[in-house]
């Protein structure tokens, strides 16, 4: 299904309406805007079970997964925070900037492809793309991955315990084991989700401002469902099955200049498709007000400024201050409740680390 | 005080006595083995509080307190395993190896000085080295450390409410956070610790064979005392004033080309006092099974070898296979209790990261 953004609300309106009665629920009309649910959508071949999510965070924290033993995947996707780095562009174990800035991790589990290009088609795929790539963890290949975690028996006890059988240390468990605590990883309860729940006095009369002008303007045509992203597993697109945007839509603005915005080719990189040129996940809205600075490259740093370029690049309209100023207003409201977590201890290896001397 | 290993025990337990009877406590006998404290020595002008540990606990995992925003205090010092990396040597804000490897932080404060070197005089004054280090942390200077800081409003509320003023956000009062969080870091109820305290099962009879053999062969006569590294603050000797060892003490021997034990002048590149050539601190011994690789280099990559290595290099013995097996089994019962923790929240900044820009 490839899609642009106009009429694009209308279509997934009539697919969620046909979803919706199909499963025999009372045909309501549709909404765009809504709250975010405790739980994101669950894989049928990877149910969630407390260990499995303890095993998980274990993984997420623990930075023997790089090749260098520097970097976790909280290292770029810091869930202590927003969910990503508050950098431009991501460092890796090479040291060095890489090309794109780091996706917030809180609420990932609502997209139905992960990085900027749609480039994984699960959190398990994002996982084990992400632990081999050269700019992030940097481990030469699955078996070294899965040599690194089975030298560690307090892995290998809870892996057999969790995924069963002799092979239970796999690159597919491991991978598994970390999108189920991604999976986790939900901020419900924003002061938005509150007003949308019926709390009228949730946000104050200059965010409500905001979320008409959201509306009309059409930021919402693409800034919608419960992650203001768009589908979402098993609503409207199945998981693998990307909503992208050309971006920026509208060519030729000084902001294209200004801020690199069409230097990255985005999904064209990954299929090589014409069509594909400069075309981006729509990126979820939750938190942004926290995951500053913004867009793929990240060369804007205030989210007043994102707003602006946004109107200009995607809707062809100049916002004005106040309607820039109200917008943001409005999406601060999206900033959600981070649950409490407990830290995870690594298990450790006695007489010897993992780390050093390094792989064969 | 310049010691050496030579009669030093005996030294140092005549000072103990002198402090005991000083003190007007019954002078028993001295004991070179401890059990670990609860609670390490608190400085009086640094007194602990649930408010400031809190926040220096979200601190010492905050990575916006480096330069690139990629590194905390917990990256080469990680409270969620043995206090450290599990590399030889360390990679900082840089991306490169730097000379040495990152010391555990657990139990850190029972120290008289910190790094290897002996080059801090406390904790604190071991955080504000730490910031500024090219290869550790890489911030430019103090000021751009407390702007850093003062620009996150849920730091400033903070430190207002814990040191209260004006000037609430200082870099002395960062330092002194994070080191009241690292005085909670202690591991105690350690095998070890359980048999000190009586109770003769709680270690294997190997063990108990290894503690004998690492008292004979004099290992004791540096590793002693609660930490298993000499005198701590207040007792014997004040904080900063260190208890350094010659390393390698017997010159010449075949481990020190081997794992290149005598390039690094330690203490000497600090005073360039020439009798502190290879002068080191002696490392407390808590974890140290689960901390490898060993020595400042990290050359050593079992805990057996590392044995043998100071059997011959500090003490001029050859020991024998079964006296390595042995005192290796019985430091393995060093391993304490790592206490369960909350994951800290870092407060954020909305609409945009103190991270990009960087620094002016």
């Amino acid at each position: 299904m490839k899609v642009t953004h106009r009429g694009l609300l209308l279509a997934v309106s009539a697919s969620l309406m046909y979803l919706s009665m199909a499963a025999s629920v009372s045909a309501a009309p549709f909404q765009a805007l809504q709250p975010l649910p405790k739980q994101p959508p669950i894989p049928q071949d990877n149910p969630m079970s407390r260990a499995k999510v303890a095993l998980g965070q274990q993984l997420f924290f623990d930075p023997r997964l790089s090749v260098t033993g520097t970097h976790s995947c909280n290292t770029c996707h810091n869930v202590m925070a927003g969910g990503e780095d508050g950098r431009a562009v991501s460092i890796g174990v090479n040291g060095k900037p890489g090309p794109r800035g780091a996706p917030t991790v809180w609420n990932a589990a609502f997209s139905t492809v992960l990085y900027r290009d749609g480039r994984a088609v699960s959190l398990e795929d994002q996982v084990k793309t992400h632990l081999l790539s050269a700019t992030e963890m940097g481990m030469p290949n699955e078996q070294a991955v899965v040599a690194r975690i089975a030298a560690i028996p307090g892995y290998v006890s809870q892996f057999t315990k969790v995924f069963g059988g002799a092979e239970a240390v796999s690159y597919t468990n491991i991978a598994k084991a970390i999108a189920t605590y991604e999976r986790t990883l939900v901020t419900p309860d924003s002061a938005y989700d509150r007003y949308l729940r019926g709390d009228k006095r949730a946000i104050s009369a200059q965010a409500k401002r905001g979320l008409d002008e959201f509306q009309k303007v059409q930021c919402v045509s693409c800034h919608f469902w419960v992650n203001m992203a768009g589908p979402v597993p098993g609503l409207a697109f199945q998981m693998g099955e990307g909503f992208y945007e050309l971006f920026p839509n509208y060519k030729g603005s000084t902001y294209e200049q200004q801020y690199q915005l069409a230097d990255d080719l985005g999904r064209y990189n990954v299929t090589g498709i014409e069509s594909d040129r400069r075309m981006w996940r729509v990126t979820g809205l939750r938190n942004v007000s926290v995951t500053a600075p913004y867009f793929h490259n990240g060369t804007v740093k205030k989210l007043g400024e994102a707003v602006r370029v946004m109107g200009k690049t995607q809707l062809n309209v100049d916002l004005t201050d106040q309607q820039v100023q109200d917008i943001t207003v409005f999406l601060d409201t999206l900033t959600g409740k981070f649950p409490e977590q407990k830290m995870p201890r690594l298990p450790l290896t006695p007489n010897g680390s993992v780390i050093d001397p390094p792989l064969q």
